[in-house]
């Protein structure tokens, strides 16, 4: 039994004392004691080692206080288990020398047995859960397939992915084949995670907001919805997806426990759209941490007015920042703590 | 009068034989003979020598048989004229060398007479007007303020802006004096366009979409409305705001003779949340076109049926890249042209 059991409880849509809250990356840069780890062991050293991971992802269960833990990993762990070579380039991001671009690069991916490869994922979902001692929920994750196309294909971070985009337009058959290997992979990593211990599964579509509504349904939520099929019965699944408030109706029926929305789609809207009934998480600007504290408190509670205490879960609307000062994440997590319904 | 009128009645609600169509970016690099252009001057030459800025700004209308010129220049000459160096530097894009960081270096900023600074800007109107020969309208065009701030404070293009919006959160008061400055020399320099021939005008907010509903009515609407209100009763003005779904009721009441969409919003989306009754122009995703063009012509014919071929104009959902092929490009414009009704 956990102790602190709000979140799991907002994924259920039980009415609660007041909304759980963590944040998106809060396992990160903007901690000091994170940026100490960082400096002695590179990304990848911190992902694949389970004592590092763990104490990383626990931190902020310590340091700020929020309601969950989400293991400290990267969405692309898994296409460097099906044959990619990835690297983290210091102030650039992931970068591929070799990314895919061509139907001949697809063949060369492979659907990896996730035991194997991901070892090392699931030895620290296993560490943090002795650590967190139950109590509070551990978040495993996974990016969206589309998402890992994106990387995969352009090779590295982009305003608009316009090397993916450009791929699937031009070899749709290609990308169909690379976004259900990615889905396979996926499905089975995700598969040892609920085995490993986690409590929820939240599904990272980054740049699902890239597409119009039709293309979103052909290269991305096809594959979310494989995977949220795969998973639902077994544990409560978070579908986030940026900029993609035109399909929040089609997400709400999913079997999705909760949707994540970003800031351009208010409390309103976001309600309306998935159909009321859903738990909605988000969707703090994480830019608005660079207010005032006193600033950032108000800011807050407006939003959890909005949202409603219920059937809600403070978050971001994407990752923290790398400056944002402790304090000012604090001021986020203690005004949900703080909240009392008007 | 202009021959072809098409353009303009779309503005006016009027009823069309077919939209008109025209392509955001569509005097850029995709052309050939732009890119012989290119090769010989610099950007920024290319945009102060009136000749080279007409001879640009029809090559569409004679290439692919656009309705419309859209004067080329760029929205970054504004801020340029307003005391602020910047740079294009190729492969990067705009490149500030001194970015506004502070209350101080918003003080440096200009108001300037922007017929001593930005002459060359209506010379090149008026060349270019005697050039069209009253074959199709002319368009001129400015960025938002909003969209010009993030600029002049991130000192380059970027995924999310984050340092503008960090200077927004740390220092309103000393944004709202930036967006203020900004305002009012678009407001000067448009009306200086009318001025000089133009038959329509568009504001380009780029960026508005990385504002929540709120921060975007603070940052960004208030200053666009007020440029919509000191030139709506001279001409008719587009606005267009790269995902700005979220406010395009507040857009629709505005007194903009059309509001831009791009492709995350659906047709019916758009009518639906602008009202109904407003001109509409886009969306077609600009990746969309490595489509083959039969594709790309079956995908366009689609567009058309869900915009309904009256209040509007056909065009992409943001800028046409540069390695579009011609011919796709083509397909697309001639789509348009050959709309037959159902």
């Amino acid at each position: 039994m956990i102790k602190n059991d709000l979140f799991l409880r907002a994924l259920k849509g039980e009415t609660v004392e007041r909304p759980p809250v963590w944040m998106m990356r809060q396992a990160g840069r903007y901690l000091p004691d994170f940026m100490k780890l960082k400096e002695k062991y590179d990304f990848f050293t911190r992902c694949r080692t389970p004592e590092l991971a763990a104490e990383i992802t626990t931190m902020p269960i310590e340091q700020v206080g929020t309601d969950a833990a989400i293991l400290f990993s990267d969405i692309l762990v898994v296409p460097q288990a099906m044959n990619v070579e990835i690297e983290m380039k210091p102030g650039v991001g992931p970068f591929l020398p070799n990314p895919v671009r061509s139907p001949l690069d697809v063949n060369d991916i492979i659907v990896p047995d996730v035991y194997e490869e991901l070892g090392y994922v699931y030895d620290a979902i296993k560490l943090t859960k002795e650590r967190l001692n139950d109590e509070v929920p551990l978040i495993g994750f996974a990016g969206s397939p589309w998402t890992i196309l994106c990387y995969l294909v352009q090779g590295q971070g982009s305003k608009n992915f316009d090397k993916a985009k450009e791929f699937c337009f031009k070899r749709p058959d290609a990308a169909q084949v690379l976004l259900q290997k990615i889905t396979d992979t996926t499905i089975a990593y995700l598969k040892g995670k609920v085995k490993a211990g986690v409590d929820a599964i939240q599904i990272f579509d980054s740049w699902g907001g890239l597409l119009s509504p039709t293309d979103y349904q052909t290269y991305s939520w096809k594959y979310i919805q494989q995977i949220i099929d795969a998973l639902k019965d077994e544990i409560p699944v978070i579908a986030y997806g940026k900029g993609c408030w035109f399909a929040l109706k089609e997400m709400s029926q999913s079997g999705a426990a909760a949707l994540g929305v970003d800031w351009t789609c208010s409390a309103i809207n976001a309600r309306y759209l998935s159909g009321g009934q859903i738990t909605l998480q988000g969707n703090f600007d994480p830019s608005r941490l660079y207010s005032t504290p006193q600033e950032i408190k108000k800011m807050t509670t407006q939003m959890i007015d909005e949202f409603g205490k219920d059937r809600y879960i403070a978050n971001l609307g994407h990752g923290i920042l790398p400056d944002i000062p402790v304090r000012n994440a604090q001021a986020f997590v203690d005004a949900v703590k703080e909240y009392k319904p008007r």
